[in-house]
């Protein structure tokens, strides 16, 4: 198949094949893999389906390599394991994946699991392979360590997933930050009693990498535009939930209703859920009674963001006092303040840490030998989100040294 | 804006930027450029809003060009019909559009002029400029002839719509087919009296751009896969149709039942017609009581779509039997067995040519300045799509030189 | 090792890696792909040493597919000899290649049969191999037969050599022109009966590469500022061969001297001679006694080339007018009035076609496959080339309806 | 002029193209950028010609954008000297730059100044502003602070210069290293007081900027064997000249001789020597009676470079030592064992620091604002270059713990 980041993807397995081709697997064709950030660069319209393909096609390159260079995975089954487990490692994402797991407590890894053990047709064509299969999948998701090579291909801080996805979303947004050396990084893996460890003469290129990611971070995932139109769902989903706790008359298509229901729901319910369910749901709430859901769906729809006010010093925002400017000016605080701490991920040496090999069996931490991948740490930054309209109005709350970032335009 | 074909997008007149943010036109990011081409390139994610932008980018360059090179356009009003056409020239483009269109009988470019004339926000926009701006706008978008440079810039066979998807669904898709060099076509434009030319020292330039824009047909705008799953959106919403017209019971969205209403509908409802309402509707027909509505649509959602054969003679195919075959299947033959004629669209000489000018000023068609271009003839190919279960079965009636293509994978 | 066109070159065998290191292939570092052409595109620096590394990686990506779905090569001796042919193809290039052999009449490729055979430290290492190895490489770039299918992939209508220097080119120069989908058309060779054909259904994909083989033709291999700095190239070496013939005093740098001697040279001389020498030679003569000979010097190092004039019926142009005028302009017209015919090379039906095989087994010739590739028959343009100084003087003998261009930026 | 980097060179000024057609640019066609780069890249073959368009360009770009911004430069003249100055900047560089002048003691600056005031057909181009045009460029070269902004642009840590070498530099090798977002880059530049500026919003491009930087120096410029294989052209100069002052018998190139003559040259004679002159020299050293010089060069040219070894820990070697095991096989130790410190520059806060100014007009310097830029300070590398011959043999002399890299493929 072409592929417009890595140019093509090929299957030589028919199982992966197969495994394609299901339902639970194409549905991720109508979720985007970047939630609402299409709002903020209009190229991000690349789908989970896509990520999905391409995590497959970096692990089927990097056991390439691994086989030549290190004999691994020796036998059939390791390997299909592996490239079953990059393609579907993502199979329980629903649309806004983690805005709605915020509102709605729960989490998309368990929904992975969930589906890959009960999805009739995915379960049906794991099985043609043996009766474990299927387990030995969710246990190499779950990391519970059987697997441990396998496992930190899938997911640690150099996976076939941050891979995949760091290229993808460079590519589609347009920007060059995420880029780096895949195939050169490919390379510069190793193994050594069965763990993958990185050459130590391949420093710079894992550098390049983490960099990357930090960038991405910076300038995209956490875009404030993006987790502007991210509360702005969030503040939709939540007011649907509260009108229908209060019983309030609010329209809720099926798929939705379902998975919002108290009771929740099963697998064949949930994979019915995509973006288009709650688009269409937009529309609804864009006409219905309760004027604040009119409003936000409008407002998510015809992107009339909330607008993001950036703080360095947080002890400045005299939140009562917008609060009441909200109020006074017609908008519910509780819908329409909102703050946010945004976390940008570091280099996470607990664990998870990166490990070179030297030529001579040497092993040393990532962090050990950058200075550039120890300023990698979280850090946090403090936003607050108000309607546009709330700005003027609202200056002298604040905070003199605030900087008010208005971005319309990335 | 950061854009993944043209880098960036610069916005130097807030009237053009006041337009990107209608709600008129921020719908057109719920509408993908090349309707279900995605469902055989898994990349071909991108929206008319980002085709739109782009086209208003090329339109900027062009005018850009020409101003340094010819001083056109002269004044400002120009400039910003030019850069407003460009921007709003698929306003009107509804989900799946060709198939939509084929169904209902209704024209995108119909609705381009509505929205432009009736929808409030836009129409205030640009009276905004003067109060002919938009009934200007409207002229040359019919090519009336009152702005023939503008007019050829929007729509002719070289002008900034193709310019820009071309390079577009190529980055998208993956393919390199679409790839010709934009900076040196549009240094090829000259102006002579008011009318556009391209210079003749850029033959091979405009070849090469006329050249990628046959192997974008061929290989994907046309690709048989393609074209089976707007076959398969056609039949469903025809389904729809039969079934309402019947009185029969179906679930249709309001937005959409408005638009199938025989008296057809308003702007405001128009509007709100896109493509997650429709995927949502087939969300809703995967379960209906009608069971070819039923089946139509879960093969759409999950991508079990009609499979492509492509006849090179079209009289050695039996439609009869096939018909009776499908009865036999328990597939009516109505909506399950179907012909297309796709026809590759050459280069044209008539009235729409692209004229070389020499740098004595003698005028030239390209056709005849280019052996290659006088190839670029319509040509015309037969096509049968039948489930992919009728296959075997059909073997006998379908032709004996016929070549069973099942593209499964592009 | 990183590549700018391939991204990495891989060496798995160390027979190659040791062929690379020979000196008679360092020695291709101080020879350019494209001879002279990189003073109409300032990019195309490249080196005969990249493209014979290019080769070599796009004949392995080759071997690689046609292993994994045809079983060919089966022995690793024949998967030695393509690797290493396809490496050494152009190990006979001298500096300016076609231009000196035009004026000595020698030929590349009897040097690269010599070379093969006869450079002491290349023989060894092939000889290390077995004591035919040498040999059957000779047969393989001789194409006696006796290894179709290598002898295909090495030199035919498509062939690894090809492959990669159009995109290299392409690249370099900086035009799009030579760009197609390297990674399919590998993927649509097939092998038969031990022959190599093409997969019907990538028809479309040969069709760009011969197409894109068109433009890098008409666009940079035949650009007339070339073939201009080649004719100026060309007449140095006239001169000076006429100098040393009439024995006027010359100084000829030993290592050209030895190969313009009428007795010819051996591989050990042969190989000290590249770029650097027959430069290092202009500076000499750009200071030689004799005028024309410094004149034409300096012209090529300070490029002042000849100026093309393109004429479609060459029957207009006095040439008996144009040496007067260059006589009385104090230009000797055998070195300052020159004429020559570029063929633009078509598709080439015979003997060499390229042959598409269908799913059923039938094979068909391209061209009859494809209307386009039917327009590629090879086509000459005449030109003329004068000191821009007589092209004002000229005009009248230059006939009415000529086209003069001066192209001095490409 | 189409450009592998910037895709079009546009040339809207005769000036300008006037001084790219003088000899002494011309010449710079004949110098390769990164110098003896492509014994390990194979694809940087890129001359400085090149660059030196591709710095008028980024300029032209800069200056496009700061006169829409910022209304500069205001008058012609300062244009003219902006552009000049990016053309002309490299004018004095020599082959094998840098290693001539650690071996003369010559400086390619003050070549560059005397070439611009001196050499005829440049300085008569320049006379054709005006008079004082060809010493405004000297002191803007100089940076005498007549011309704070061009002088910033020209020369600081984010200027021209740079913007071009590295995008430059990283595409011709193939690394994706120093690719970064030039467009945005150039976009985030504004002037205040005549003073330029990066705006604080454009933090994060400044940084991916700065760390391409570091990439391409640890990556590309500070390669081990591209050190190896200058601190080889630096022992062959050494030798010519410590030949030259014993009087022994050595032939050099008439260009070559004149500039390393203890009286200097003058810039008639400077400006034909060229890397081809340099080549040449190799090839007749190779076959000198010196047997050191004989060997040397001989490496040289068929890539028998040094091996490097890379030390953490300098104190272990055992220099005296290697002396000795050279001398015992019969290498003369001053030619054959070397020491290098490699400095990988930082971000240098002192005076050329980069500012940001916040859309309030707060200035700060990057480093405040960056934690990984303060990370950016110059580091050192102990390398230790021997002939690969003497690694085993000299194993006990070298440390212990030191890593010895043969780097041969890059």
């Amino acid at each position: 198949m072409k592929d417009p980041v890595h140019d093509e993807i090929l299957f030589d397995d028919s199982l992966l094949w197969d495994l394609v081709n299901v339902p639970a697997v194409q549905r991720l064709r109508r979720i985007r893999q970047l939630g609402t950030s299409y709002l903020t660069f209009h190229g991000a319209e690349h789908t989970r389906f896509a990520h999905s393909l391409g995590a497959y096609e970096t692990m089927r390159r990097v056991l390439y390599h691994l086989q030549r260079e290190c004999g691994w995975p020796k036998d059939r089954r390791d390997e299909r394991l592996a490239l079953s487990a990059a393609l579907l490692h993502d199979v329980g994402h629903g649309p806004f994946s983690h805005t709605f797991e915020s509102v709605l407590g729960i989490h998309h890894e368990e929904w992975t699991y969930r589906i890959i053990l009960e999805d009739y047709e995915l379960r049906k064509t794991l099985d043609g392979v043996d009766s474990d299969f299927a387990l030995d999948l969710v246990s190499i998701l779950r990391k519970e360590g059987r697997f441990p090579a396998i496992e930190a291909l899938i997911s640690s801080q150099l996976d076939v997933d941050r891979m995949d996805y760091m290229l993808r979303d460079a590519q589609a947004t347009g920007v060059s930050y995420g880029r780096f050396e895949l195939a050169r990084l490919i390379r510069s893996l190793t193994m050594t009693d069965g763990r993958i460890y990185v050459k130590s003469s391949s420093l710079h290129t894992v550098e390049q990498y983490l960099l990357a990611r930090y960038f991405m971070y910076v300038q995209v995932y956490l875009h404030p535009v993006t987790v502007g139109s991210d509360v702005l769902v969030e503040k939709i989903l939540t007011r649907v939930r509260d009108l229908m706790s209060e019983e309030s008359r609010v329209e809720v298509p099926d798929a939705l209703a379902r998975v919002l229901a108290p009771a929740g729901t099963d697998v064949a319910a949930y994979v019915r859920l995509d973006e288009a369910v709650l688009v269409y749901a937009f529309h609804l709430w864009s006409e219905a009674d309760d004027a604040i859901l009119r409003d936000l769906s409008a407002r998510f729809l015809h992107r009339k963001l909330f607008a993001p006010v950036v703080r360095e010093d947080p002890s400045q925002i005299d939140l009562a006092a917008l609060r009441t400017t909200a109020k006074a000016m017609g908008f519910h605080p509780d819908y329409y303040v909102s703050q946010r701490q945004c976390i940008i991920p570091g280099y996470d040496v607990l664990g998870q840490g990166i490990t070179l090999i030297g030529a001579n069996g040497d092993m040393v931490d990532l962090s050990q030998a950058s200075k550039l991948i120890r300023t990698l740490v979280p850090s946090r930054e403090n936003r607050l989100f108000l309607p546009k309209e709330m700005l003027e109005e609202s200056a002298g709350s604040l905070g003199r040294r605030a900087r008010s970032i208005v971005y319309s335009r990335p």
